[in-house]
């Protein structure tokens, strides 16, 4: 028996029992793993800034975050909703006669995560795919992320002492660090669905390799994201120089190392943006997370800035320097190319000559997270938007799509290659993913759970005979 | 440009005005259906009759169920939960701080929907999937199933009336034929999903088309289910005779042409249910659906007979009559072939002689569609209850699992082969296969689809800055 083998297999040990442990327990998990984290934060952000060069400032925010979304989805799990109660009573006059049906949602069991490089808190150890598996009661297995190992560590031994402070086996939350390894949970017999963030590359390899499994399970991929912008002709001529000033900030955050940077912009020929951008653009090098990353990001660049009739509008001197490029409309469309995500501080301005244009490179754009419109209030916009919403999960009006909020509505997920289902992996929603629907059939109420009880001994939301109940 | 090109082509120039649609049009679209039909019932259930081979009764009880569920979906859409709305006025005190987040699902776009071959009108031309998908602002393009290719006709000639009836293009609902054509349709770069509802090796290699596509999309398969039933001890003491009637009745229920057959019913050794059972089976040949299903199940029935410690309780005697086998636990346990679903009348009594015996063999099981338990009111089954929700997605007490009532709380799923997804193809939550999450991020109103209104306008129950409001 394998160390994977061994390590999924306590999973599966611990999950029945996880599964059964009262909503109460679990927030109370979270709280405490959350509390862990706060208290380890000096040696988390001081090994974190050795392994990724992210600075200080940025890494204690980032662990805010992450303390933050754990508490959230405590109190997620405690307000109940998240388990889709439905009860129908017995009701023999409808077609066909209904017996007693009462449905809920359950945790599917032991699930895989993949950690990403760029949160080395928030995506990672103890991230929202993390958070949101433990909250429903599902046990964790964290593919570790080589980019950072040592945080990993620090990260899992302070989960690992919340696991076993609050009484739970170790099986509920565990790691396993390698590529096989990876490869090799992903395979797992017992293992019930695996959650990535990560490459469009390295999505639809796991993606392929969880469906021909012999027992396909679900795949849950945060892939490739362009998060394209458009500022329309009268935006760009009333506030220009602001936009120039909100995308610079916005493209070169973190050093343009997030899945929400936006990529594309889509500009009237002439704009005062593209004028007013290079002004903005930092010249210093930015400090890539890993040597792969700032090799694929220079690759990228330069492969997109050869292209016939792209121009280098700001920065690109250096390797690694943030980067503007430009091209019109009829060289994106004939250099698709220059569609694909570049991981790293670069964007590329996409100068469209009339709104026939614009419809052209919209119509040539894949899914997104993400997709950004810029308008002045006098212009009728509607259709666009709506449009944008076949495209992007997120639609943002006057604003860059960096920074993504972690509350009820969220959604952090787009049609292909953003991601490969209709679920997000932030917000509340994101637990769904691990959590199936059951329903019981004329069960005698000693065998029910108290969430499927005619009293409602929770106190959750429920739709019982059709009618919603708060 | 083939047919099929241009189907899916229609159906995606439909989308988008069909999606914008307001629900108390798709709603009047699916009254309209369903009057269609009703209107129709005499030639449909003469048609039916000749092409399939199902009594008269049984096809003017599925019709009428048909119509009926046209119409529940009717009443979801317009009492509006199914959008799942969730309003966050920004707050900027929020950790990190939030902008103004409005999430709601959207319309995936066009769909195919695989018609079975069990349900000439539930599940085939304008069942389920069809209406769940049309309810949500869907185009359909069904494949229609080659063993009632005329019912098919009729029946979509009725629902073109309708759709044209009510102003849609004649894009919101097509349908194709032919297996290729099916091959085609799957591999449309339009399309959004397939719905499929037949055997685990035809929607095996549908999942791994859907899947290997350059922009893979959701399939949602109902395929294989074997749906156990265990009968205690007690159960079998206190009323063993009436079980076995029970039995008889729902695995030769439509000639067992069911996916919720009872396939397989663990008894304890010595049971009155089998003494007893053999008096209920039906001599008669079954008139099975095609010829293809009637040499399957001789085949299947064949095979399990043939193992070794197998012993045929009653029928079998003729090609296609009802059969009951039976096998001690340890026989199943090693000829494992026995836990293959035969389609048709066939259920398989496994005989345990401890309550350690009967926990081996429910180890053993894959997933079902179905679960089901009798056993006595003095019996403690919380565990054993609770332990089915693990390989079922409907779990029965003292019932029978054919029969599948279309309501808010029903789920017609399971843990693979089952299903291999989350969903459930029956009752008001399968309208969620075919709808996405968006969110509007600071969004004036003007652009904003009214179910987000801060005044909300339509009614409908949402969460507000994490409330509930009904």
């Amino acid at each position: 028996m394998t160390v994977v083998d061994q390590i999924v297999r306590r999973g599966a040990e611990a999950a029945p029992g996880f599964a059964e442990s009262p909503a109460s327990a679990r927030a109370a998990l979270l709280e405490a793993i959350a509390d862990a984290l706060d208290g380890g934060a000096d040696a988390l952000v001081a090994v974190a800034g050795e392994e990724t060069a992210l600075p200080e400032g940025r890494l204690r925010g980032e662990l805010a975050r992450t303390t933050a979304q754990l508490r959230k989805f405590a109190g997620v799990i405690v307000e109940g909703s998240y388990l889709e109660v439905v009860i129908d009573h017995a009701d023999g006059s409808d077609v066909p006669p209904r017996p007693d049906l009462r449905r809920m949602l359950r945790p599917i069991g032991p699930v895989a995560v993949f950690a990403a490089s760029n949160f080395p808190f928030a995506f990672s150890v103890a991230g929202g795919d993390t958070a949101s598996a433990l909250a429903v009661g599902c046990p964790v297995i964290v593919k570790t992320h080589p980019g950072h190992p040592r945080t990993s560590e620090t990260t899992a031994a302070l989960v690992d002492q919340a696991v076993a402070g609050q009484g739970l086996p170790a099986g509920v939350f565990q790691t396993a660090a390698g590529f096989e390894e990876g490869l090799e949970l992903v395979d797992a017999d017992a293992l019930e669905a695996v959650a990535f963030t990560g490459s469009l590359r390295g999505g639809r390899a796991l993606l392929d390799r969880c469906t021909a499994r012999p027992r396909p399970i679900p795949f849950y991929g945060e892939l490739g994201s362009l998060n394209p912008v458009v500022v329309t002709a009268a935006a760009d001529a009333a506030r220009g120089g602001e936009l120039a000033a909100g995308l610079a900030g916005s493209f070169q955050l973190g050093d343009g190392q997030f899945c929400t940077k936006p990529g594309l912009v889509l500009v009237p020929a002439g704009s005062v943006l593209e004028a007013q951008l290079p002004q903005h653009v930092v010249a210093a090098h930015p400090r890539m997370l890993t040597e792969t990353i700032a090799a694929g990001f220079e690759t990228g660049r330069d492969r997109a800035a050869a292209v016939p009739g792209v121009a280098i509008v700001a920065g690109g001197a250096s390797a690694t320097a943030p980067t503007v490029l430009a091209a019109d409309a009829a060289t994106l469309l004939t250099h698709r190319e220059l569609l694909d995500e570049v991981f790293g501080p670069v964007t590329v301005l996409v100068r469209y000559a009339d709104e026939a244009e614009l419809d052209r490179v919209l119509e040539a754009l894949e899914g997104s997270l993400t997709m950004t419109l810029h308008a002045e209030p006098s212009e009728d916009v509607r259709g666009l938007a709506t449009w944008m919403t076949s495209r992007a999960g997120r639609v943002l009006f006057s604003g860059w799509p960096t920074g993504v909020a972690v509350s009820w509505a969220q959604h952090h997920g787009g049609p292909w290659p953003a991601t490969n289902t209709q679920f997000t992996s932030v917000g509340a929603t994101a637990v769904r993913r691990f959590l199936r629907p059951v329903v019981y059939q004329d069960a005698p109420e000693s065998v029910l759970p108290d969430a499927l009880h005619d009293a409602n001994p929770l106190g959750i939301p429920r739709r019982v005979d059709g009618r919603l109940e708060v």
